[in-house]
């Protein structure tokens, strides 16, 4: 039934739907054959953004801030290892590349590239399989179906731009059950504009989607979905709510060069039907080319980079990201707080101040003479707009703020990404440092040197063009979200003027 | 000085002026030949506004907490007593009618009469001279200056109409000095628009213009001076409040058809020279026409009343006093919350949201590339706007808020003189009870009888009149403020609105 529900116009084969979006690109890209073991270990979720102040240091050098932070984060790693494990060990697919662990018997690599392996295990580096993508040279053992570009302009290297934009709506959020009725859950109905499938999802399922591509685009912030919510999570507001950031969440993903051809997100999106579901979900779960690997299915431009310069340009973003991360915070704050007041305290003032008139209207009406009859219709009439002024500033909170906050959420959340795309890059760059040293040092030949400085490049191609991306969307994002919110609080303050302006007409003309 | 501020337009000889608003109305006054003892008691001042609530329970029917509220408000009478006695004393001038006590010694009355006094000597009914000038029927040593009428109208009884209205403005609050600089005040001057006279008036000489009032207007409530302030009485703010309630008090009297025609009232608006300035005080300090004697004025309707209407009529517009007290105050309250808000935290949300959205633009700015500019100018824009919306709470409060708490001042004074009117007015009913009871018994004469109801028909006359323009006044007074106040504040929600819409296209634009 979950899978059922799509459209008259969705008999478009989900397989097409994939065939048309990798078809909006030049696909130019180039296949590497190689093949490293692969840690299946996702980042700490992007979700968890509700915590202290995003941390951009490097992995290599942890303040005694970080040391604390990274202590309760690997935690949670251990635990999404022991559970990703678990997972693959369950579906019985011990594949190699997922179930070996990183370990150097693994790996023919020579004394240097052994020497540069990273002392900690855990470090995100490590784990999402990057160090083995710079250092090591194994073959991968399946090609690559998702193939993407970064190609250089004027503003510097950039993800090939999207070619035919589409976009998705998330809509009619609706209890449903199953198991007769012991379980129930919310599904939203999910509709592509490219294809026009209508697929039924429900939070689970944007769950592990939003895991797969957590794992698989380490270079790419994946934007937050809404808060796990236990208690209550059948209720209307609530469930707008999620409906509004799943909403935001689809948005970003489909502006996203990257993101918006993901297999994963195309299967999520055009499969409707279960089989096929859990099927594409086994291979997705298979995926060799996720963390580090991913750069496999990535064409950059062959000029080098300076590393000194990207390096100034990574710094850069690294002091937006942190600075923004302050101000969204704060910002966020303000907001929540302006919307508890025209809730709370802004309401119930113009309404006691509606009641303070209406007291007066009783007064006056006390007086039987015609003479003020008509200040006193128009007292009446003042005391009932002012109590629907105090009505409107709750609307207005819920109308005008809820979609900022909403934004600010997002947003919050995609900053909390970033530095886990700067920090494993920062150790990319040091790999480089070593392989230089190692390098004159006669320690290392010059091919493989070359080799490595090559998948160092290609970290940071991909690093520059999601910095580029991520600029660009960030001007994007908060001139639209000012601009509704500004435009819609507008309209809100015009309206009371308005109503004024119409009472003090009655007054006049009493 | 003080005296000599004279426009070159004021050649106007005061005495023309007078005469000129006396002639405004055809002054077909009966004058009494009757005179009586007189105490100058002056009523308790309605200025003092801001105790409990008003009290409108007879002086026969003391309840406890009439009892208790009495007590603290004889003393002040007794104060009062003293002061007048004191300064006639000192003035020389312990004419019969001011220093004489209202003792049965004076008075040559029936046996009946004499029965008929109150108890209480010191109830305002008695103190007023309202008790002998109901019952006795001794002479007044002068003619009466002021004659006012009230006449029939399809409303029931009203004072004559102003015939030629006139307006006062009270402006140019200024610090001045006397005994070189020893003393300082400040003077302000009042401008009569009928005859372009200036002068140059202190509080204190309002103080003792309201003192003379209220001794001389038993049945009239007039309205509150400014609370007597003494520390920061030279600060900017204070003298323009101050400035502003005088004004509101001048309009009231100049609106009102028995005090714009006062004697007292037009020395104090006309008189430029300080010798004719003391004269005319003494005089009026003199004033045999004060209190009961009032009537002494007033021509009335022939027809003679129905004791029980008016007694319903008085009663119903005491409910409406005690209600319109209540709501008043709440109003006052209200308003004087919303000032608070408004300067308070209205303000500092909006300056805060303008702070956020700077931190906002800060960090917009730490990425130099270009792409993203025009939304950083927006952020810094909107954070101006805000701050400055911030800024116009507080003067919105000023500018909107302030005029109307002044206006709801003036009337909750007004209102609190209303239960002396409507007290002595039951006192005086209580004798025309006790009038008939005793003319049934055949213990007073029934040309007596005739009096003393023709007296009480006097008293009834002038409430019923002068609670028609406290009836009349209420609306327009109301629909003024709340007209004016609806205006502004339409004006600046419009502002907001305007500005916030204006910042959206900035990001539209962007």
């Amino acid at each position: 039934m979950l899978f059922a529900r799509a459209r008259s116009s969705s008999s478009v084969d989900p397989e097409t739907f994939r065939l048309h979006i990798c078809s909006l690109h030049d696909a130019r890209t180039s296949v590497h054959d190689d093949a490293s073991a692969v840690q299946s270990i996702t980042r700490s979720q992007s979700r968890a953004t509700s915590g202290s102040r995003t941390d951009l240091s490097t992995d290599e050098e942890p303040d005694s801030k970080v040391k604390h932070q990274q202590s309760s984060r690997s935690a949670k790693v251990k635990k999404s290892v022991r559970e990703t494990l678990g997972n693959a060990a369950s579906a019985g697919q011990g594949t190699v590349s997922r179930s070996r662990s990183a370990g150097p018997e693994t790996i023919a690599a020579k004394q240097g590239t052994i020497r540069m392996k990273n002392i900690n295990r855990f470090s995100n580096f490590v784990k999402s399989g990057m160090e083995a993508f710079v250092l090591s040279s194994t073959k991968m053992t399946t090609k690559p179906e998702e193939r993407h570009e970064i190609i250089l302009t004027d503003k510097g290297p950039e993800w090939r731009a999207i070619t035919q934009p589409y976009t998705c709506i998330v809509d009619k959020p609706k209890k449903e059950s199953k198991l007769k009725g012991l379980k129930s859950f919310i599904a939203y109905s999910v509709t592509s504009s490219l294809s026009g499938i209508q697929v039924s999802r429900r939070y689970k399922h944007f769950d592990w989607l939003h895991e797969q591509m957590s794992a698989k685009y380490l270079l790419i912030p994946i934007p937050p979905l809404p808060e796990k919510q236990v208690a209550g999570r059948y209720e209307e507001d609530l469930i707008e709510h999620r409906k509004n950031i799943l909403q935001i969440w689809v948005n970003k993903v489909c502006r996203h060069p990257v993101l918006s051809k993901s297999d994963v997100w195309i299967h999520f999106l055009t499969c409707t039907d279960e089989k096929q579901w859990k099927s594409g979900k086994r291979k997705a779960e298979k995926d060799e080319y996720i963390g580090g690997n991913f750069l496999h299915c990535v064409t950059v431009p062959a000029q080098s980079l300076d590393s000194n310069r990207v390096e100034h340009q990574v710094e850069g973003f690294s002091r937006v990201v942190r600075s923004l991360d302050d101000s969204v915070r704060v910002m966020y704050d303000r907001v929540t707080e302006t919307h508890k007041r025209m809730a709370g305290p802004y309401r119930s003032n113009w309404q006691k101040m509606a009641a303070a008139i209406a007291g007066l209207g009783h007064s006056f009406e006390l007086d039987s003479s015609p003479t003020n009859q008509s200040v006193t219709a128009a007292l009446k009439e003042t005391a009932h707009i002012f109590h629907k002024i105090g009505d409107e500033h709750e609307e207005s909170a819920k109308r005008d703020l809820d979609p900022l906050l909403d934004c600010l959420y997002s947003y919050k959340g995609l900053l909390a990404g970033m530095p886990d795309m700067v920090n494993v890059h920062k150790s990319a760059m040091s790999k480089l440092r070593e392989n230089e040293r190692l390098s004159m040092e006669g320690k290392v030949s010059s091919a493989e040197a070359e080799r490595i400085r090559s998948r160092v490049d290609a970290v940071s191609y991909a690093v520059l063009a999601e910095m580029e991306f991520q600029h660009r969307e960030r001007g994007e994002d908060f001139k639209q979200m000012m601009g509704a919110y500004l435009e819609k609080q507008a309209a809100f303050y015009d309206g009371i003027g308005k109503q004024l302006a119409a009472l003090a007409t009655l007054f006049k003309n009493a």
